[in-house]
């Protein structure tokens, strides 16, 4: 990347604005929380860690725009702007962890004036980035470790540094592997209703050099049954403690052909996607997106489908952890049983033989 | 509809150009054999039976076109047409049946002249495409004895009048349940690349006022999931001996998801579609067509994918007999061991305990 995701500059969070890729390159700068949020939830920024990453920026904005003199009044701007920002999107579980993260910050007791608040919070949004890259990194060679010279790799979504402040969770492995100079070949599923596979993983693998083919979703299940798939690797928007994985719609669909073919099938997220508040996928709240994303698709400059008709859009799904082979983090590659060893690895103390 | 998908008119074989739906209602009308064969594999014409039937009016207007004045020379001129009708699409078997059907009619001993072949061929496309109206109908009403009121049903690419002369094959089961007063509520799978759901399905339902929703492909595991789905019906390109279903890409992944969900999944089609000459599924050759399909896309008036990347497209799959609870004909419902009892379903005497 030639730049980060999402980072703070010009007194403003500037985003990459997705939605534009690959056709223009354009970097938005946000100087409204409000309009953070509202990037959000248009998806300018998408994918977990990034989400998480921008909600924590635009938490350390409401600081600054706060008129607030005192502490108190302070953490009252605060809260409203959390209460926002939090609102913007449901399934990603990460928008609430970096904004509990942030808002600890703001109560912390050494902190004196409404000013250091307001630094510390900047602080913490920088760090919190700046530890986004970091951990992404080291997931990324922990999960190489699963990929093979010469593998296929099926991918869905968008899971690479656009996904994230930099580097990427699903794709950042395929990253790492490829600089240990492992030969892969990507199937990129183009990820429909909103693309993310066709237009920003095929970006970011052409970028790199990366060898890939975009397929439609329907043919992921054809090559996987042909033998023409080592592995799948996805993402995460929020997994439970019992390792249910919540992930970009036709996630489910995916993790049941592969265990139905004997492909391995991998998620890879940092510990901040787990949710060990919720004991199953099913308490995940799935976002339904606006049915246009299905209905207003063009081809060769025509609308699709008929004028008129009505549509069903679930943004996510849940993949039951008795489909996913091993849970990729940070702190380890997590296998079953999920319930003990992701509470380990949440906790940093997953051990050698659980890995 | 207001006209047969594809039949005799003006001296030549006119279709409902399908590429144009649901934005413009075309009807070309071809007077060379030639491009009749290229109609079909441009997709102008689409859906096993409805390929059938072309190549069928394609070789009756192959031998009105012939300049032969003895059988001998007509014999040869038709089968060069056939060869060319023949290669339009490898997948669907309806294609060779029809060609077959007709080449054996060439060949009737109390045919005197070319020109008696000519007037014979000519009948005999007519009645098939006659017959096709009347047999999808029949399987129609067979299959709505598996549809109940009430009934959420899945299908998948477009299996109504456009995919045959008239009526369709899975879609034809939903008609016959809505017109036996049946309310149902159909998912419409878009059906990429091609989106034959998006085009052609939704303006089907539409036209007849049956309760729809489109939705993404990636949707279709998540409504199985969470119980949301009663039933999946899905149309046939081909069906090999034992059972497999060859079928627009994306069928198999159904197929797979619906069993591990305990959703019944139908496959509809004429014993036409049936090729008991191949053992098993992985013997039908599953055509790849242009890349362009997967990469041309637009979204908002703009291409999706980047430039200068490369695609997969194969435009069909096959679902091995495990996953199919039950193959829809004509001549009744035929269920497991299919090897025994599609080959009684071909010959009509399949049994009242094995439907």
């Amino acid at each position: 990347m030639m730049m980060r995701t999402i980072d703070w500059h010009a007194d403003g969070v500037r985003m990459i604005d997705q939605r534009l890729l690959p056709n223009r390159f354009e970097t938005p700068v946000y100087h409204d929380y409000r309009d953070v949020a509202r990037a959000i939830t248009d998806m300018v920024v998408r994918g977990a860690p990034a989400i998480g990453a921008a909600a924590a920026f635009g938490l350390a904005l409401a600081g600054r725009q706060s008129q607030a003199n005192d502490r108190a009044q302070l953490m009252r701007d605060l809260e409203e702007a959390a209460a926002v920002l939090r609102q913007a999107r449901p399934t990603a579980v990460n928008l609430s962890w970096a904004l509990d993260r942030l808002m600890r910050v703001a109560i912390r007791a050494d902190l004196e004036t409404a000013d250091d608040v307001r630094a510390a919070l900047m602080a913490e949004a920088q760090q919190l980035a700046d530890e986004d890259v970091a951990l992404n990194r080291r997931m990324g060679f922990n999960g190489a470790a699963l990929v093979e010279d010469g593998d296929t790799i099926l991918h869905h979504c968008n899971t690479g540094a656009l996904a994230a402040v930099d580097w990427g969770t699903a794709l950042g492995v395929v990253f790492a592997a490829h600089e240990q100079g492992k030969r892969v070949h990507v199937l990129v599923d183009e990820t429909r209703p909103r693309l993310q596979g066709a237009r920003l993983t095929a970006w970011e693998l052409k970028q790199r050099g990366i060898s890939f083919d975009l397929i439609a979703d329907n043919a992921a299940g054809h090559f996987m049954r042909t033998g023409q798939v080592r592995l799948c690797l996805v993402g995460a928007d929020r997994i439970a403690a019992n390792g249910d994985v919540a992930n970009k719609i036709g996630t489910y669909t995916l993790g049941v052909v592969a265990r139905e073919n004997g492909v391995p099938f991998y998620s890879v997220a940092p510990t901040s996607t787990v949710d060990l508040s919720l004991a199953h996928g099913d308490l995940i709240p799935i976002e339904e997106r606006n049915p246009n994303e299905v209905l207003n698709l063009q081809f060769e400059g025509e609308r699709v489908a008929p004028e008129g008709i009505t549509a069903r859009n679930p943004a996510f799904d849940v993949t039951p952890h008795r489909y996913v082979t091993a849970i990729v983090t940070e702190n380890g590659i997590v296998r079953p049983p999920f319930l003990k060893n992701l509470a380990r690895a949440v906790n940093g103390s997953l051990t050698a033989e659980s890995r």
